[in-house]
């Protein structure tokens, strides 16, 4: 692109390292900035961002984000709960609150063991996940990882850890998609949810 | 979505205002935000957006952006060029330099005329085109405006506006695209394109 201006050249520049912002997005973004009124765009547009950079917190408890250092989470539930559930990251935790099937408490782990990436236990909230759970209203540590190779390592990793604690480990249910087609479902998914295959009750629907 | 903290949330919704950004990427670009250094984000991110929001002029002469009073384009050119390209907005100036086929000047209109959506000929930067055209220099205005209704009309009425002045209005070429499939060409531009079909000539490959 050819640029008459160096600020937009760099408006550009900069807005276009975001993730899924290409050049042309982050030329458009710059021009509809451009358009708009001076103060409207500081209130309305890099005011929040800015408060948010400056200000975001993580959960001291569960490493969740947060406004406080306790998130919403953890301060509503945390003595009703018996459950944490083990997540990688934050976003983890909004899928599975979106949900809406879940009422318990949740840890964020920051990641999954990798060697090949560099990441070992001790990168991870591991250590502090293993002392949370010796509280004694704790009755089930739910693994809510991904079922990759990384992810079972962890899981594995976490179990060990928990052994000696007096808690049920639970993992997600694994099997076949709800409104997919049984063809287009991967071989391992559908060999494992054959020998996994639950008794079919009347009351299940 | 369920955000556990107030300024995540404030964050995506005013990220989510801009064009081509919905719930889900403000989300994911709010998340890269957080994941990196605060200093770096500001400097790197933050500061270029508002230098330009701030700083960023337009050009007295032509009205393309320009980072003085007068553009790039203008202070480079206006000794040499005998033509001035007509356009609607700033990013048609930028791809038509793309070509690298024009060394003229611009005129930025800013819109075309279109009484539904109540843009009047005073809206547009028509006055000073006109006044631009009287300099002895001046030999030609391109017409590169879209060949719409609305462009039609504001081409004819500017053409009527230069009838008086001594320089040649001339139209963008109209016909099928390079590299398009003739079936897929629409019958308004495949009829014209017979229509005013032109001679072929081994020189022109």
């Amino acid at each position: 692109m050819s640029y008459s201006s160096r600020l937009l050249e760099e408006s550009v520049d900069a807005l276009s390292q975001l993730p899924g912002i290409g050049k042309k997005s982050a030329l458009r973004i710059s021009l509809f900035l451009i358009r708009h009124e001076k103060e409207a765009i500081l209130q309305d547009f890099l005011h929040p961002i800015q408060e948010m950079i400056s200000k975001i917190k993580f959960c001291n408890t569960c490493h969740n984000l947060s406004d406080e250092d306790e998130c919403s989470i953890c301060l509503s539930r945390k003595n009703k709960a018996e459950t944490i559930c083990v997540v990688e990251s934050i976003r983890d935790v909004m899928a599975i609150e979106e949900t809406g099937q879940y009422k318990g408490l949740y840890h964020v782990l920051g990641g999954v063991i990798s060697p090949l990436d560099g990441i070992a236990p001790e990168d991870l909230n591991i250590d502090d996940l293993i002392q949370r759970v010796q509280h004694p209203d704790i009755k089930e540590v739910i693994m809510a990882v991904s079922p990759t190779i990384e992810g079972e390592t962890t899981i594995y990793y976490i179990s060990k850890k928990l052994k000696e604690s007096d808690v049920l480990v639970s993992l997600l249910a694994r099997g076949i998609s709800f409104g997919g087609e049984l063809e287009y479902a991967d071989e391992l998914t559908l060999g494992r949810s054959i020998a996994t295959r639950t008794p079919y009750t009347l009351s299940q629907l």
